[in-house]
Formats: C-alpha cells, sequence, structure tokens
C-alpha cells in the first residue's frame, strides 16, 4: 500500500487522512502483535457490514481481533453498553496493554474511548471514524463520553486516542443522512474558525461535494488549532460548542419524543439557527450574515418541526446542559462569521426566544 | 481552631494530616461557598451517623452541602451506586464547578473519586477519609475505581484528588475489625518499605497501640514515596500491591461465599502471607524472616479457614486479576523485609502451591 497521507497532531494524538492510512496502521499494530496482547475491535451492526469487509481487505491480521459488536444509534450509547464491553473484555483477559480499536461513528468512539479508558484504570485505543461526523469531529481531542438517561454525554473523561486512522473511502458506505450530520459540524468548524471555508461550503449543496478530503483536511485543522490551544476545555476549547447547547436540547427532545430521532448534526444545525440568532441579539453579529447563516442552513437541512408548546421541555434541557453555570447558560456565540467567543452568558429568556424565532423561520424559508 | 497539621505532597495532591486539618479544609471551602458552587457530601449510613456530626461541629458550613447518602460495604461500591449519584447530581445542577467531598472509607474514597471524575467529564473532589485503611492508602494518590460484577477495582481511573484531610480523630469511631484491616495495609507499607517501620510495628499488639498519628505519618510517607516515583503505575507504584493480587482473590471469594465477608485489609493479611511464601520460593526471601511476617500476620489476624476444594476458585480468581500479562501473574514480591520488587512473573501451579500452605500455616499457629 502506498504512503499515502498526512499526518496532524491533534492534542498529542498522532491523526493520519488519506488514502494510505491503513499502511501506517499496520506498523502500529505489528508490536502488539509481536508481544500477542489482546486486541479488541469494536463496531456497531452497520459498520460490521458496511466497513468492516473494508478494513480487512487492507489489514487482514485484524481479522483475529476480538470483535464486540453492538446495537447502532445514540440510544445505546449508555453505561449498560459499557457493562456489555467490560464484560467481554474481563473474560477474554484483557488488560493495560490490550488495546480496543473503535470502528464506527461518533457513538463507537465516544463510547469505545471511554469504556477503554475506564478498564483497569486506562488500555490504550484507537479510532477508525467511519462517519463524516467522527472524522472531523468525534473521533478527535479525547473528549469520550456516555449518556445518562437522556441527558448527553453526562459520564466521561478526556483521554487521548494513541492515534485515528482517517479513511475517506468509507464515506461512500454512509446514508445522506448520515453526510448531512458530518456536514453540520463542518459548517460549524467554518462559522468559529475559518471564513474562507465558510465560502467554499456554502457554494455548492452538500450532495454535489466531490473534494471530501480537502474539506475533512482542513475542518480537522481547525479543530486541531483549537484543541492544542486547550485540551481539556478550560477556555477556547469551548468555542467547539457552538450550536451545540441549543443543539443538545433538540437531540435530546428528539430521542424523547420521535420515532426516527434527528442525528446529531441535524440537532446541531438547529443549534446553530437559535444561537446565531442570539449573537445578534446580545453579541451584534450582523443580520445579514445571520440571515446568510440561516439560508445555507437551511438548504442543506430539512426544517426540523416543534410545537409551540415544546418550547418549555427545551428550554428545561438547555437548563441541564453541563456548560451552565449557577443557573446561566455558558455559550459559545459568534461575533462574525468565522469568528467565535467562548463563555458568553445567555439568559433562559433569549433561549425561549431564539427557540420561537427558529419556529418562524421555517415561513420564510423554502422547505423540503 | 489551632493551625496544627503536616502537610505532604503525594502525587500533586496536599495531603493534610493532624488535629488542626479542617482549618485548613475551611479556607479551601471559602472560595466554592463565595460562588455558591453546589458542593456535595458523599457518605454511607455508617459514616453519617458516626463521622458526619463530628465533621459538621467544626466545619458547620458544611451542613448546607447537599448529602449523597449510599449503603456501606464492598458490595454497594458499583456503577449502580454511581448511577445514583450522577444522577442525584444531575438533578442538583452539579457541574464541573461544583465540588464532591468524599466521608468514609475506602469504598467511599474510591467510588466517590471515580464518580467525581467521569462527571462532566471531570468534576473536583476532596477525600476526608475515616477508616485507618483509607488513611493511609485508599485516599491518597489518585486511583479510584469500582467493582464490576464481584470483580475488584475493574473500571476506574487515575484522577487526583483537589486535597486530602486526614484527621486521625475519627479513628476512635472505628470498629475493631476496620482498625486490623487498615493495620494490614499499614503492615504491607512496612513490608515492602521500611524495616524499622516493620519493627515498630510489631512489637505490640495493634491493640495496644496509641501514636496512631505518627504512624499514619510514617505511613503515607513510604506511600508517597513510592507514588511520586510512578504516579499512574508503571513501575515502582506496582510494589504497593504486595499481598494484594492473592489477597484480591481471598476478597473475592469471600464476597461470593461468606455471609460476613472478609475486609480488605484482611483479605491482604492472608495475601500478604501466600506471596511471602512464593517470595521465599522464587526469590530467596529468608525463612526466618518468612516465618517472621506469617506470625505477626497471625498474631493479629485471626486465621481465614478455606477448605481444599476452595483453592481452584481461588486460582482461577487471581487469573483475572488486572496484574495479568498474557497468562502469567506479574506479582510484587519481598526480597528482604522492607526491600520490595515489582514486575515479578509467578506460575498459577506456585499460587496454588502457596495457597495450600496457608492452609497448613493454621496447623502451627495459635488461633483465636
Amino acid at each position: 500500500m502506498a504512503k499515502k497521507f498526512n499526518t496532524l497532531d491533534v492534542a498529542g494524538t498522532p491523526v493520519y487522512v488519506g488514502q494510505g492510512v491503513f499502511g501506517e496502521l499496520q506498523e502500529h499494530l505489528s508490536s502488539k502483535l509481536a508481544t500477542k496482547e489482546v486486541i479488541f475491535l469494536l463496531a456497531d451492526e452497520n459498520t460490521l457490514e458496511h466497513c468492516y469487509p473494508q478494513l480487512i481487505a487492507m489489514v487482514p491480521e485484524l481479522e483475529k481481533a476480538n470483535k464486540i459488536i453492538i446495537k447502532p444509534g445514540e440510544e445505546n450509547k449508555t453505561l449498560a453498553t459499557c457493562e456489555k464491553l467490560w464484560n467481554q473484555m474481563a473474560v477474554e483477559g484483557a488488560n493495560r496493554q490490550s488495546l480496543l480499536i473503535n470502528l464506527g461513528g461518533g457513538v463507537i468512539c465516544d463510547l469505545g474511548g471511554f469504556a477503554a479508558s475506564v478498564f483497569h484504570r486506562g488500555m490504550p485505543y484507537i479510532n477508525i471514524p467511519t462517519s463524516l461526523m467522527a472524522m472531523i469531529d468525534a473521533s478527535l481531542g479525547g473528549k469520550t463520553g456516555v449518556d445518562l438517561y437522556s441527558l448527553k454525554n453526562q459520564i466521561g473523561l478526556f483521554s487521548k486516542p494513541a492515534g485515528v486512522y482517517v479513511w475517506p473511502g468509507f464515506l461512500t458506505t454512509l446514508p445522506h443522512r448520515q453526510m448531512l450530520s458530518g456536514f453540520a459540524e463542518m459548517m460549524k468548524h467554518a462559522l468559529i474558525g475559518d471564513a474562507g471555508f465558510w465560502k467554499k461550503l456554502t457554494k455548492i449543496p452538500m450532495a454535489v461535494v466531490t473534494n471530501w478530503e480537502d474539506h475533512i483536511l482542513t475542518a480537522i485543522k481547525i479543530k486541531s488549532k483549537i484543541v492544542n490551544l486547550d485540551p481539556n476545555e478550560k477556555g477556547i476549547r469551548r468555542q467547539l460548542n457552538f450550536g451545540h447547547t441549543i443543539g443538545h436540547a433538540f437531540e435530546t427532545y428528539s430521542l424523547r419524543n420521535d420515532a426516527s430521532p434527528l442525528t446529531h448534526g441535524e440537532a446541531v444545525a438547529m443549534g446553530m439557527i437559535c444561537e446565531a440568532y442570539i449573537s445578534y441579539r446580545t453579541l451584534g453579529f450582523n443580520h445579514m450574515e445571520r440571515d446568510e447563516v440561516v439560508k445555507n442552513i437551511l438548504l442543506n437541512f430539512s426544517h426540523y418541526k416543534i410545537p409551540s408548546i415544546a418550547i418549555d421541555e427545551l428550554v428545561e434541557i438547555t437548563h441541564y446542559d453541563k456548560k451552565n453555570r449557577k443557573g446561566r447558560l455558558m455559550m459559545t456565540l459568534i461575533r462574525n462569521i468565522g469568528d467565535a467567543v467562548d463563555g458568553q452568558q445567555c439568559e433562559l429568556a433569549l433561549v425561549r426566544e431564539s427557540l420561537f424565532r427558529y419556529i418562524d423561520f421555517s415561513r420564510h424559508v423554502p422547505r423540503e
């Protein structure tokens, strides 16, 4: 296999991006295989079907790994699923010299990273992200965790993967909605850190984009720049939460109420509309740029319909978000496209107002 | 309150020892109280009854803390108990600026430390150890964790407490068996690191010791010296596991089979007898010193009777211990009293032999 890939450093973790990343992975594995350490491969039913055969074709030595297969979806990102992993690891005699390989999207990377990091007080793990969202966000930066009841990422820790292997080839296996979910995070990366990237992303609809590898590299560089300044999220890293405070509320609400819940990215897209509005109201974010943000999001994402009566529930969920301080919300807002500022206080009344405006927007934009 | 205490540094955590430690705690709390952060106090039903009133008398500002009360005992050091904590923390709006105070023995410190460290990816916590064992061991050094089924400390992480406040006054509340449990760890500290301390500890039976504060300081200094060299247990810190490989097996076995299970220290005492025997067999540990160790342990600890038929189960449990590497046990052994060596390979056959010898010892020593 040709050694054709880029190497980036994200918070001390080597991140390999490109067609040739699995040659690098084989080198990493050879030492583990030589000492006969136990290797686990975590996948969900979808990545087992669509990605695992491709991986094995390129890295045949992984066929011998202990497979742990879980059900797909955010609703399985739970402590109960972790217990299944821990049980299987214990039975197979895993220890701190073993290795867990996470093959999947955000749920697999978040949950697998957490499960490995607290098994015997820290077993190494590797991420092989298979979704666009995981490639540019969830697999990077060492945030791991699971949900508690319907509250997102309540339980977790910062823990670096030993390596991240981004092979854009997996994107061909991805359903349209999952591509969109990643595209929302890409838009967020652009909105908080790179106005030029925003221009590129909004020039054509996502469906006709072809240069994914370039987009992925740019997006990872934006994330990397922020995370390297603040790996444990004491300050500037919070910029990456733009759209996520209210986005998480949409996601939680949808998990509770919808038969086919919003994806993470769809929820973040909605959250960005609300938080762009709050940026306009409190930080002087220009109303023309605000409308441009709303328009371009709704060009790709169909409008998620919420009844007015749901707004109390959404505000209540937002209130429990972990970025709260003493009853006030802390939020990342944007001053301009490409220029974010973290740690902005926001009253719940303004969250409520933004949700009502979100309902309004649906009247003025084309629907799918 | 007079500022009468010693301050030690254990792996970057300030550890305060003495009568005046709660004056220091009040200073630490004042900044949290000033900014109205949520403070939680974790206790079990025993420490709530016996230690909480004493603490409140000295630190009245803690009366307003959110109390989380759990059932006592190793059998409650579980993920299910953690979920109870996390649920209460979420309901009370806890976040990364909140604080958890652990008031209790090893179970409270281990479980509370883990629960705080993975709540919102890391909430600060403080240990106020109330048992001798926790004062000299469990509260120090940042090892946190819970059990998985009956396997000890399978799930956890290294995470530093913000401070440890050791007030020897709590020892007056401790039942005899709990004092013994801590005394076993004290003996272990002496056996691995300080022959002079071993002489002091074995001069008189534990029941007539009075200078606990001195003993505690010496024991913490031994632990501190080792932990500061190797906070994440890559090498020398494993010395602290002397007696624990087989000790954990006794503990797990007893939890499964006994109505009134062994304490941690009682199990470690038994484990030290077996591992002193293995040290004699493989490392040339002098047989006179070995007999001295056995005699002094059995002077304080009644002989735990196991039938020969239990030995298979004990070996099987040992096999699952997390210090295993590729089917072989890794163990800390002693060359001399006060001189340990970690990372010694041990075949399961020798574990079995040591257990049979353990049964033999009961014939030659006085019983309680």
